[in-house]
C-alpha cells in the first residue's frame, strides 16, 4: 500500500513549500512581504466586478467543458489584437494556465517521453512533469547572455528518441527573459528539424519593459501544426483566484485531444470566464498603466540590488521577476531563516529558493527568484530587509551538511 | 509529430460529445431537455450570492494551495456533523470533485498500474485513467441486484499483481446504488486482503431515497490509512460551475503528495471557496428540501419508464441517475436520433448513451443514463418524448453495421 513513484518524486513547490514558515513569523506577530509568489497586489479592474454583478445567475451551472461562447468570443477578440487569428477549433479555455500545461504535456507526451526546457524554469513545470510522469529535460540558459535561449548546439545535445517538445517561457518566469524573433526562429528550426511541438506559455505576454512586444508563438506562420501555446488571464488582470486560461495551436488534433481531457474535468470556472470576458475588453490604456507601474517597481528592485555587495543579476525586460544569486552557500537555508530568524522593525521578507526552478540537481543553490509584485515604498522596504540580513546571516552548520 | 497514446486513448466524454447536436438542434429552434448531465436546476443558495458581495475583494487573488481558512474550517464542521473527524493534515481542497480524483489516482497509481472500478461507472473515471496511463478495470455490477457490490469472487477475478485501488462512487453515479454497510464491509476486507487503496466518491451523499444515509468511508475505523474520500460541493449546493471539492485520507502521506500536486496548479478558485463556505452552514431543512424535490423527480421518471413498453430499470436509492436499458440495438443512435431527427412539439430530450460508462468494451450498448434534474412538469415532458421516440425510432442502417 505504498504510494506512487510520481507521487514521491513531485516536488514541493518551492513558491509555496515555505508557506508555514511564513504563517509562524506572522503569528509571532511579525509582517511579511512576500516576494516569493506572483502574486500582483494591482487591483483587480472594477469592470470584472461589475460584469459579475450584472450576471444575475440563478444557478451557477457548469460552462461547457471548452469554455462559454460569450468567453471565447472575446478570447478571439483580444488574440485578434496580437495578430493571432483562431477559429473556435484552435483553443479551449482552461483551469488558468495551470491546467493548459498539464493538457499540453498530457496530449504530445506519453510517460517516459521527454520535454526540453530552457532553465532556470517555472517550478511547476516540474511538478506536471511528475504528475505525468514524463521527464522534463533541462538545458541551462546562462544568466550572462541574460538567459537567452541556449545556444543550437547545447539544445540539440538534449535531444534523445524520446524527446518529443521544446517548452517555453516568454517572456520568462523566472528570469524575464523576452524571447527576440531571431531567437524563436532558432527554436523552430530545432524543432522542424526534430519533428517536435513547441509550447510557449505565453501569460506575462503584456509584461515587457523593452520597445519590443513579445512575438506570440502563433503568429508565426512557419509551424504553425507544431506550435502550441498556454496563457492565463492571472497575471494580466490581477485575478489569480479566478482561475481562468487558454490553451491554443492551430494543430486541431492537439486541441481535440485537449478537449476530451477537459471533458473529463467537465467545465473551467464559471464566475471567472463571466469576468474574464469584461476584462479582454480593457483598453489599451489599462495595460500602459500596469506596465508602467511595473516598469517602477522593477527599477526599483534593481537599484536595491545592485547596492549589495556580492549579489549577482541582470535588469529583467519582462514578465516581474527577477533571479539573483546572493553570496550565500545554500538560498533555502538564508529563506528559512529571514523568516525564522530575523527582522527589521518586526517586518521580514519572503523569498522563493532558486533550486527548485532548475531541473538539474543542485543547480541554482545560491540563487532566489524575487517576484516585484508589492507597490515601490514596500517593495523597497522588502529589498532593504534582504539587504540588511545578508550583512547579518551567518550560513547555519546543518546548511554546510546538507547534500544536494 | 504525433500526438501521444493517452490522447489518442482518450474517450470522449458519453455525457458530452453529442453537445454539438444539441446545439444544431436549438439553432434549428427546438427546445433540448438535458437529462444528459448532473447539472441541476435547483437555485444556487442565496446565502452563496451574499456572501460573494459581502467579500469585498480589492485584489481576487490566489488561496492557498490547499484551501482558504475560512472554508476549509466549515468543511471540518460539515463533515463532523457526518461522523467524521478531519485534522488539518487529513484533507485539501480542490478544483471539484474532477481534480479529487485526478490528484487520488496519481497519489496511489504509476504508468500501467490497475483500480477496479464497478461499472457501470463515473464516465470520467475512464478519461482520467487515460491522462495519468493506469487501467481502470471494471468488475461489473448486475442490474438485477440493483447494481450492487459484485460478489467477492468477482472481485478477486480481478486482482494482478498491478492492482491498486479500489475505486466506488457512493450513493453511485450512473447506478444511483447506495451501498449497504455490509457491502462496504466487503469491499473493506477485500482491500485489505491484497493491500490496496479504496477510494469513495462521495459527491452525492445528501442524495438518498431510503431510510439509512450513505456511510461516509472515512467513519469506517477499520481502514483508516486505506481510505480515501472524494468530495465536490457542486450538486449538493446546485454550483457546478464553482468547481469546488474536497480530497480527504486519515493517511497522511498520502494527502502530503496530494498537496504536492496541488502545488502545481497553485490554488483552487477562490470566489467558490468563498460561496462555500457559507453554504457549508446551511440548516438541515436545506438539505431535506431539496431531497423531497429529488425525490418526486426519481418517482416521476420511474412512472414514466414503467409504461414505455421493453425498457428496463430499477428505482435508484441515491445521486439523481438512472440507468434504463432500452429496446434498440444502440443507444447512441438513438439519443443522435432524437436531436437530430425527432420532435414533439418542438421539444426533444437528450440523454448520455450507456455506453460509455463501462470500461467493458461493447457492454452498455443499449443503456441509456438519465439525470433527472429538472422539475417534475419539465421532466415528464422530457419522458414522454422518449416514449414517443421509442415508438417512432428505426434504427439506421449505420448503426447495424457499427463494429464494438
Amino acid at each position: 500500500m505504498n504510494l506512487s513513484q510520481r507521487a514521491q518524486r513531485a516536488p514541493a513547490s518551492p513558491i509555496r513549500k515555505l508557506v508555514p514558515l511564513a504563517d509562524a513569523a506572522r503569528a509571532r506577530g511579525r509582517r511579511v512581504f512576500h516576494l516569493n509568489i506572483g502574486q500582483p497586489d494591482i487591483p483587480t479592474p472594477p469592470v470584472m466586478w461589475e460584469a459579475l454583478r450584472k450576471a444575475q445567475i440563478d444557478v451557477l451551472s457548469y460552462s461547457p467543458s471548452g469554455g462559454m461562447a460569450e468567453f471565447r468570443a472575446a478570447l478571439q477578440r483580444y488574440y485578434r489584437r496580437h495578430g493571432v487569428e483562431l477559429a473556435p477549433e484552435h483553443f479551449i479555455v482552461t483551469t488558468a494556465g495551470s491546467e493548459a500545461i498539464l493538457f499540453a504535456l498530457a496530449a504530445v507526451c506519453d510517460p517516459g517521453d521527454e520535454v526540453i526546457v530552457s532553465e532556470p524554469l517555472y517550478a511547476n513545470y516540474n511538478g506536471y512533469g511528475a504528475l505525468l510522469d514524463l521527464r522534463i529535460v533541462p538545458v541551462t540558459a546562462a544568466p550572462e547572455a541574460g538567459y537567452a535561449l541556449p545556444p543550437r548546439e547545447a539544445l540539440e545535445a538534449r535531444v534523445t528518441p524520446r524527446t518529443r517538445a521544446l517548452l517555453l517561457c516568454n517572456p520568462c518566469n523566472p528570469t524575464g527573459h523576452v524571447y527576440a524573433r531571431g531567437e524563436l526562429e532558432t527554436a523552430i528550426a530545432f524543432v522542424r528539424k526534430h519533428d517536435l511541438f513547441i509550447i510557449v506559455d505565453e501569460v506575462y505576454r503584456e509584461f515587457f519593459y523593452g520597445d519590443d512586444a513579445p512575438v506570440p508563438i502563433l503568429a508565426l506562420p512557419e509551424i504553425r501544426e507544431r506550435a502550441v501555446m498556454v496563457d492565463s488571464l492571472s497575471k494580466r488582470f490581477s485575478v489569480c483566484g479566478a482561475r481562468i486560461g487558454c490553451l491554443a495551436s492551430y494543430n486541431e488534433e492537439l486541441i481535440s485531444a485537449a478537449l476530451k481531457f477537459a471533458q473529463a474535468r467537465l467545465s473551467p470556472p464559471t464566475l471567472g470566464q463571466i469576468m474574464g470576458a469584461a476584462a479582454l475588453e480593457l483598453p489599451p490604456t489599462y495595460y500602459a498603466e500596469v506596465i508602467e507601474e511595473y516598469r517602477r517597481r522593477r527599477d526599483a528592485v534593481i537599484e536595491e540590488l545592485a547596492q549589495m555587495p556580492g549579489v549577482l543579476c541582470r535588469a529583467p525586460q519582462g514578465a516581474f521577476y527577477v533571479m539573483a544569486k546572493l553570496p550565500v552557500p545554500d538560498a533555502e537555508d538564508f529563506v528559512r531563516w529571514l523568516l525564522q530568524d530575523f527582522e527589521v522593525d518586526r517586518e521580514t521578507t519572503m523569498l522563493a529558493p532558486g533550486e527548485g526552478f532548475y531541473a538539474t540537481p543542485g543547480a541554482g543553490r545560491s540563487e532566489v527568484r524575487i517576484a516585484y509584485v508589492l507597490a515601490e515604498e514596500k517593495l523597497r522596504r522588502a529589498m532593504r530587509i534582504i539587504g540588511a540580513g545578508l550583512r547579518a546571516y551567518q550560513p547555519s552548520a546543518a546548511t554546510s551538511a546538507r547534500t544536494p
